[in-house]
Formats: C-alpha cells, structure tokens, sequence
C-alpha cells in the first residue's frame, strides 16, 4: 500500500532551558522548569478562553533526533522494548505530547508561560489542547515504565 | 516568516463504530465502543511490549472536519471560544489524540483492539504511546468544559 503522506507546520515554537537532550527531564512530571511557548501572530486569538484552564497539552515536532529503531532500551529499563511500548523520541512521526501547568497566557503577544517543560529549546508547535478531567486516568499498569529504574533525565542515546 | 512544513504519513489506520460526527462520542470516556486498530507490517514489532500497560495513546489525522476557525462554539458551551481552549475536530494541524484501553495486542498480526474509541471509522493512525501513571493530574480547573452542559455525543456542526 502506499504511504498517504500528509503536511503539518508550526504555528510557534517552545523556548526551554534544554539544549541537550543529556540532562533534559525526560516527562513533565520530573521537571520545574519554566518554558515559553510563542506563537505565530495568525493564531493568537485561538488563545481566548485557555486561562480557564490548570494545564495545557503541547503538541510538536521532535526535530532533534536519530531515525528510529523499532525496539529501544527506555531511559527507564535496561532491556529493548517495542517502540510503540516507549515515549522515546525517534518515532515514525515525530510527534510529541506534553501535559505542562499553565502559568499565564497573554492572548494578544501569542505568549503561554508554562511549568514542566521536557523538550528541547526552540521545539516547533503544531497544536494546543486544554488538559481536561477526562484525561486523567488512574490506577493504571505502566509495564516496563515501573521497573525500578527512576531516572528522570535523559542521556544521549536517542541524540543525533 | 515561512511556515516550515513538515511531512507525516499513516502507519496504520483506526476501525470504529463512527462514520459521521453525529452521535460519535466526543471523548473517551464518553465511549464504551471497541476500536480496531491495524498497524502496517513494516512497524508490527515496535508493539511489543505494550501488552504491559492498561492504556494507550492514540495519535491520529483527523481527516474528515471543515477549515479551522480560531474560535468556536464547543459541543459542551453555547458561546465561542478560543479553538486551542477546545478539543474541536478542525484545527490549524488536525492532529487528535486519545487515551483508549488495551484489551489486547497482537504484535505478530499487527492488531491492537482498544475500548473507547470516539474517533471516525477509518481514520489515519500517526503514532501509539503507552500512557503512563504521570500523564495523570488530578483536580485540574477545566475552565468552559463542565460548564454544566454533559453534551457526551458530536452533532454535525464541525463537519464537512
């Protein structure tokens, strides 16, 4: 069958402190720090109402990374693990979700503070999504996530 | 500034009850229905794994909605609100994501059968990641979406 492709485009980017992926928080939750998400001038409005709102979903582009293997060792495991099974990088479409704290949204310069930033800096947008309740799913099973192994920052294996 | 377009294309695609937007279930949770999701050959070995975890992150295309507005009216309000304050079908990137549960994963065949499924029949499918126990956060402020109307099902207003 023939690969169906399709165009996506940033509507902003995401100023971080990271450079790097060795030392960037690898989820939201093992973060505190503050990022800037900008966004372009033509999609400001699309803002409005967000401040109603704790938290924010980032979607975007993982520009910085390797192609992608099928089976990864996680930060949090030792062994390879389907990449499917993995929130590494390297993806087929590399597409990221963060769940980060709003902190403030100024609808008319196109600027969202937010707390808990995992990507790079400079990390193109594609979308926004309110965080709501129904999100939140608890008491899960989290397989390989759960080992034992409790790092919380990346290292350089999934680097280019 | 140029927009920088990026590509992505299916690596499989979703089968739901849903072949229009009228009566779809707007969120997850407001599903009970199976989904069928079949992942092409050439990725079948990136799910292994998966069968640890109780819950999936769906990325999908979604390919059936209008242009994009910057502020509509939700299914859940009855006043305009900013597009990213909303979880609205037709966005700037149309790229959807839920959180759906396993019910089982056939890595060798390439079928992961889900409870939950609130998008279309045959919709494009981008990407799967595990949901772990930190995608969950609890007690959020979810601004206009409890306004207290429990809309659970789609009418037609965001479709072609």
């Amino acid at each position: 069958m023939a690969r169906k492709s399709l165009t996506v485009f940033e509507i902003g980017h995401i100023s971080t402190p990271f450079k790097v992926h060795e030392g960037t928080p690898i989820q939201p939750k093992f973060s505190g720090a503050i990022g800037e998400v900008r966004i372009h001038q033509k999609y400001r409005e699309a803002l409005s109402d967000l401040n109603g709102f704790s938290y924010v979903w980032l979607i975007y582009w993982l520009d910085r990374g390797k192609p992608y293997q099928l089976k990864v060792i996680p930060y949090r495991d030792t062994v390879k693990r389907g990449l499917f099974s993995t929130r590494s990088p390297n993806r087929p479409n590399p597409i990221g979700i963060s769940a980060l704290e709003i902190i403030s949204v100024d609808v008319e310069s196109g600027l969202l503070l937010v707390k808990g930033v995992d990507m790079l800096d400079d990390t193109p947008l594609l979308d926004i999504k309110p965080y709501i309740p129904q999100d939140s799913i608890m008491d899960v099973r989290s397989g390989w996530f759960n080992n034992g192994i409790d790092t919380e920052t990346a290292d350089n294996r999934f680097s280019e």
